[in-house]
């Protein structure tokens, strides 16, 4: 099924179920209200709301509206855990092989995390508000989970079936904050804005085999401005699956449901083609264009975004419908 | 007024008034069942709960009962936001100096945070659960401000302002996993297990003038295995007081109801004494002792906390009376 969260002027908003076909909604009030209720008690009211959505999807359900992405919160508008890895190795490798520094051999086998901020996300549609153009404004297209209940000391496997939904982030990153944030040594703080969430949320079983052991195995679509700068395969290349990301979390604490993790900047790896190294398949942030502009001419050529740029993040499925609907946002100045 | 979380089988847990000294409580079910609920709508319940404080500190309290700390969940028994700053720079100079590194300039004007996680804190009584005592673990005595909203490019005064709550925290660290997590640049993650939080949370009231602009100028006690080990005190050394600390939050995002920021361990600076550097006041967590030990021989003699240690940490007023109530835990394994 399909979840959204309607805006109603409250901090939770209203728990909506979604068609499948993203064109119609209804209220799901007569089964829970917000989001974290039914994470909380997912056994009990997630089949309650598959059968409102069955009835949705059959056009029976009597009070269905016309579904409207702009009229979204972030499925959890706030949460208790927002955790961001980092499990696609190709990005970090480009972006350490730009400042000429080695990636550890131990990224290979732990995974590299970040707990992000959680207390105010903002939905698809949303302005990214920010205070200056001068801090390196840019987006990061990731894949994200929302899971259960997972134990302290979790194996990956048993992690993989906390898994109650799937999304999209807009991980807005702050790029020329992060340099000296990460040299304090505690990790990114103000570098890291207010994060966006796909229209719908959505389970499993809608992803059919294009869920593979906690790979998602389709095309995640950034367009900059209108331009189409990234079509990137979120399956081959992550390192880390969402299972051993969870365990990572898990081995010295429980996490909770409604816990939010993150994928990280959806990467591919170069092909060879003529003895020279191509990214056909493009970028999901700025960043990682810069670096192998680096790397290839020895210092970037892509600046950042700028006040009233535009980024959109979608993925369709293989009947190429848009599966969580678009994150579709434009970059806003604070001063307005 | 004083607020505490009981323990009832759910998440949340019930909301309950707790008189001034500590001695009753009351459930506050008719104006709020949960303590985000108050700070999500603080103007409009909390003189509600002012009330029910004020008839049962008079004994008037129909259905008051014996308050019970062990009983107590943390008063947020989960949050949207925990950050917690390292706000005594005097702690940061003595474990910088135990391994021989400077402390960067910039750390005495910019606050040095971190984003812990807040889907799982526990119980002031509640057992501290470790998978391993080789993990290196520690306590680290702290104070702690719960806020309301605080927009996106407050100052540290307006950011004051937003301060609604004051407890105190335990914020467990396993040492000997944080060098190989810092050093990937992320921040810590499994070096911060659950944090627990005293049994209740008071207003800014009940500290009368030891609270002064973010700083709170009272002892904090530690005792570990029932030896004292630190009679610290938390307003002079104090570098960021909590508006700085909520305002470099703030710089390029909003701060919402129900965010914690706690201070960091408490710490004070050595006294000169026959020309002999004295820690007199002890310390908020071992790690700091074990830093003074390497600046004064070399090497570190006291050992991190064992299985069955206990920690209790408190803080009195003027009057001698337990402000917050103590966190008293025992440390446990994981494997029972």
């Amino acid at each position: 099924m399909k979840l959204a969260t309607y805006k109603d002027g409250s901090r939770d908003g209203q728990l909506v179920v979604v068609s499948r076909d993203l064109s119609t909604a209804h209220y799901a009030t007569g089964i829970a209200t917000r989001l974290q209720q039914v994470l909380d008690d997912w056994n009990f009211l997630s089949p309650q709301l598959q059968d409102l959505y069955e009835t949705l999807n059959s056009g029976k359900a009597r009070h269905a509206f016309p579904f409207d992405p702009a009229l979204c919160m972030a499925p959890l508008p706030r949460a208790y855990q927002w955790a961001d890895g980092s499990a696609y190795i190709n990005h970090v490798e480009l972006v350490r092989k730009a400042r000429n520094s080695e990636v550890p051999a131990t990224f290979y086998t732990d995974p590299l995390m970040y707990q992000g901020g959680s207390d105010d996300f903002i939905g698809a549609n949303d302005d990214v508000i920010c205070p200056s153009e001068a801090f390196g404004i840019d987006f990061e297209a990731e894949i994200a989970v929302v899971t259960g209940d997972v134990a302290m000391g979790s194996t990956p496997d048993q992690a993989l079936d906390g898994i109650r939904l799937v999304m999209l982030a807009n991980d807005v990153s702050l790029r020329n904050l992060i340099p000296d944030e990460l040299a304090k040594g505690f990790g990114f703080f103000q570098s890291k804005p207010a994060t966006a969430f796909s229209p719908v949320a959505v389970t499993l079983d809608e992803l059919g085999d294009a869920w593979d052991k906690g790979r998602l195995h389709l095309t995640l679509q950034s367009m900059w401005n209108g331009r189409t700068v990234g079509m990137c395969e979120a399956g081959p290349d992550m390192t880390f699956h969402f299972g051993q990301l969870i365990a990572h979390i898990c081995k010295t604490r429980n996490v909770r449901a409604g816990s939010i993790v993150g994928s990280g900047t959806v990467s591919n790896r170069a092909i060879e083609k003529n003895g020279k190294q191509e990214w056909a398949k493009g970028y999901s942030c700025i960043a990682e264009k810069r670096a192998i502009e680096t790397i290839l001419d020895g210092k970037p050529s892509t600046e950042f975004m700028k006040f009233g740029d535009t980024i959109r993040i979608e993925m369709k499925g293989k009947d190429g419908q848009s599966i969580f609907g678009a994150i579709d946002q434009e970059i806003v100045s604070r001063a307005g």
